[in-house]
């Protein structure tokens, strides 16, 4: 009886948030701002990467981030002191970040001012998997200390996502990681999934991985003009 | 109204589960069994510290691990392959293993036939913290790669554990870990917590910890006499 009880809720909670992801959506694309969620497991270099990642776009772009957390503010501080603009949500103990908390915090920026917003979610393989924010496109960490074999046990994070980037890269050497068993896992499970090696600490592969978004950013353009 | 809704069913969801661990741990408490729940984010060695943690208390203990996971039966392949006796629970989405999901578990073996179990819990360091699996100890995992500032995000883990395992200790040269502010971090949420400092690959520290978990071992069987 739990069981089942639970499902319908559950299912209510994710409709409700796929109408609300949608209104998003449509209010981003009326404000012609791309926004891109990126999750991840805790500690898999989200923070890091965004503020590699801000270095190389800020040149192009004007850039908010939004940054999901359960308790406390050190991501957001991170990021304006490397000279991003950030607003800080906290889910008071919710293990995922949605789109009406998404909602909130837009309405404490002026659209107007910016063209990219990142998203940094809750640092969780599993449930943020299931909450469209809103987003346009979804992006992923996993970093190499984690292992090769998350895919097995984290599916639907690894199917929802349009990107993977295997961060860490330059510690390779350190951990049990088999790239092409990874590639190989990944194009059963998600043959359209994008894969960049990086290292938000030593900058491989960060230009590549910005080019790409930037690509993206431009097709959203052209589709809304 | 979604908000109420959700939190008056997840408060009910909670005491169920609750109700369901104090009768689990009766019975193990009838049949002398001791039970551990062993929590940490994805990729940060549950699965590889049991198996070293196997090849010390095997020869003290008779021991099952169940293995909780979304999907796959990778774990349990492991710890089987490594000459332990293992339980494979499939979530099928759910992001934390319950006191009815091993209640299920449990109901597949003997339980004269073991001392001790041991839980591998979803690789999640938000959702497991909430549910009471029904286990006597609960002990988390913290690897070096992931960083010293996840207390800070993730407070109710490390306040619910009783014990804290930093693993990968063998690659903290590579890493900005500072375990002196991380001890100082966790005096302030959970005094009491016991830290560890073990590498799984190299055996550093298996034994002192695997000697404390004897010790909680015997206080338990102590207090059941």
């Amino acid at each position: 009886m739990t069981d089942i009880k639970l499902i319908k809720i559950k299912e209510s909670i994710i409709t409700d948030n796929e109408d609300s992801a949608e209104l998003l959506r449509a209010e981003l694309a009326k404000n012609k701002v791309f926004m891109l969620n990126l999750m991840s497991s805790p500690g898999a270099g989200k923070t890091s990467l965004l503020i590699a990642t801000l270095k190389v776009l800020q040149d192009r772009y004007r850039i908010n981030v939004i940054e999901g957390d359960i308790d406390s503010t050190v991501d957001s501080e991170k990021i304006i002191q490397n000279g991003g603009n950030a607003i800080q949500i906290q889910t008071g103990g919710d293990c995922h970040v949605d789109a009406p908390m998404i909602k909130a915090a837009i309405e404490n920026i002026n659209l107007n001012d910016y063209d990219v917003i990142f998203i940094e979610n809750v640092g969780n393989l599993v449930c943020p998997a299931e909450f469209d924010t809103g987003a346009n496109l979804k992006v992923m960490i996993l970093s190499v200390p984690e292992g090769d074999d998350k895919i097995l046990k984290y599916p639907l994070m690894f199917n929802v996502c349009d990107a993977l980037i295997i961060n860490k890269i330059d510690c390779i050497e350190f951990f049990d990681f088999d790239f092409e068993i990874l590639k190989k896992r990944v194009s059963l499970v998600n043959p359209k999934m994008k894969i960049f090696q990086a290292s938000a600490k030593t900058g491989e592969g960060i230009v590549e991985w910005c080019d790409w978004i930037s690509q993206q950013i431009d097709d959203y353009n052209k589709r809304l003009n």
